[in-house]
């Protein structure tokens, strides 16, 4: 086999940009791994990138959104849409990768051109889940896919920092979840759009759905844009054509949705927000990297813990002295010439 | 009523300090809220932190997290020892607060002096969850408990952060628990030092214990310092005393890890490690603030991301651009002079 050459960032994001899925994969691999080309591919590929459909896609293990996606999927690519999809997976801090193979999870469309698809580990990110989720969106938009679902479980920060990427957002629920689930809601409703009860056949669907009807009508999932989230209830798995049930409704809603955006200008709105984001959480990894490259160099750091640990200095003392050091020091250096 | 008086940081640390439980709940809220005397409070409580005995305990949802702690709360209180516990809550990130009351979780102890419970939720904290966990963390220690016991239900990132604040380190599982919690297995079986399976009355266990005891031959949950985790079937929910299995021998296998940890003098490594894991918590937390008040009063970032939208800048570029301007810009005046 010949050795792979060493290819410049210019001819990587155009291969990139030209629909090139296996250079997608080694980009976002690039992208995870904070190589240190990122930057400037990032900055190559930025302008081709923006105008996806973006999903979200959030709900408990056993809930069914692989199934669900796998759906949607198809009823995408019936339209001749392209897709993408980033499933975040609960994984080790140490490997890194996802552990659910994707090839496995969506069997039917993974030898399907159209149709590119990716894990990511919750954890284990340099500049943490939220900042290589934002790459790793903008770089498949970049591959050209004109819907990119996002998939999450909806657990902590920074699972809820990746779902704000979305413009659509679905919660999925399943009839008699438990208390964790009841609690997870409260937080998720109020960014979810459209929230799906999948095995909307099982025991309990009616009455969970009547209790999910009564919360929205006190208003607490309403937007301020406007929009008023909908329940649509689905079932996803089936072998025989008529168990599936709520795909089409729910695939109309999503369009009816992104419609909305469009045509109520929140869309101007989300992308903005979505670009603020985006700065923050660059920023901050920048900014970090930075601080913490000169405390480490000077070996101050170590100096640093044993005083604490000796009882002679605290963490919060110790901060401040270096940032002052770092800022303010710098300041009236400038002010004395 | 009477208003309530303004303190100063001081008398408010050496309430704390001599075990005024309410002042302890107010001090916590001030850390939550980010107060503006929380930095002079912390510094004031630091040296009384750090005595406590640590214990992490992380299980999915329905695992029986909060009875295993009722029943080992129990058993330290036997021996004397004061108890406090921080429950990380699934939550909205409105609300900011946790959604099961710290009452009704532990109801046997909540009028028990000898015992601090305090429920944080897992989102909406300026600085990071875990950021404000250590924090809670060491206000605990200083009202003086002598252990402390931190649950999490173990997804994301910032979940594992706060772990990383245990000595001893508690994964706790159930027999027949889905793929998601296999999958969660992996990345917390290297952190955890006694794996506990809980409800090892219900079928299936005894393959689950089979499963387990094979991973850890493996050798797959050895720690650096030498520790070989150990598997603990447990039955803590029963009402009849028969029912409840495996307590006692928990409880003993907590206090022989803590014994070895001070035997081997991997304590000081953890002391160490808490110590710098903290500074960078602090670090990053003041750095933004920093940066981001910086930023905010310019109105040069809404000037960027227009900037950005209409395509003539991207996020990489401009991040660059501040932050050479913030640093670089800074050494070449004082070069200058």
């Amino acid at each position: 086999m010949a050795a792979r050459r060493t290819l410049s960032p210019e001819e990587m994001a155009e291969r990139l940009v030209s629909g090139d899925r296996r250079m997608a994969a080694r980009v976002i691999t690039m992208a995870e791994n904070r190589s240190e080309k990122i930057g400037d591919l990032m900055k190559l590929i930025y302008p081709h990138t923006g105008k996806a459909m973006v999903i979200g896609l959030t709900g408990a293990g056993g809930s069914g959104k692989s199934t669900l996606i796998d759906r949607l999927i198809g009823r995408f690519r019936q339209r001749d849409m392209t897709v993408g999809v980033i499933a975040v997976d609960p994984s080790s801090p140490f490997s890194g990768g996802a552990i659910l193979g994707d090839r496995i999870r969506f069997q039917k469309h993974s030898i399907d051109d159209g149709v590119f698809i990716r894990s990511m580990g919750s954890r284990g990110y340099l500049g943490g889940l939220a900042r290589a989720a934002s790459d790793v969106v903008r770089i498949i938009e970049a591959l050209g896919q004109d819907v990119i679902i996002v998939e999450t479980l909806g657990a902590g920060q920074d699972e809820v920092d990746v779902f704000h990427v979305a413009q659509t957002c679905l919660l999925l629920l399943t009839p008699g979840m438990g208390d964790d689930i009841q609690a997870m809601k409260a937080g998720i409703m109020e960014i979810a759009h459209l929230i799906v009860l999948n095995k909307a056949d099982l025991d309990g669907a009616e009455a969970c759905l009547r209790s999910l009807e009564a919360t929205l009508h006190m208003g607490l999932g309403d937007k301020q844009d406007g929009w008023i989230p909908r329940i649509l209830p689905t079932v996803a798995a089936g072998v025989r054509e008529g168990q599936v049930q709520g795909i089409e409704e729910l695939f109309e809603a999503i369009l009816a949705h992104q419609m909305y955006l469009r045509e109520s200008r929140a869309m101007d709105q989300l992308q903005a927000a979505r670009v603020e984001q985006e700065l923050g959480l660059i920023f901050k990894d920048e900014l970090e990297k930075i601080v913490f490259a000169g405390l480490k160099g000077t070996g101050r750091k170590r100096d640093y813990i044993e005083a604490i640990m000796a009882g002679r200095n605290d963490p919060y003392s110790v901060v401040e002295e270096v940032l002052r050091e770092f800022f303010i020091g710098r300041n009236s250096g400038e002010r004395s010439s």
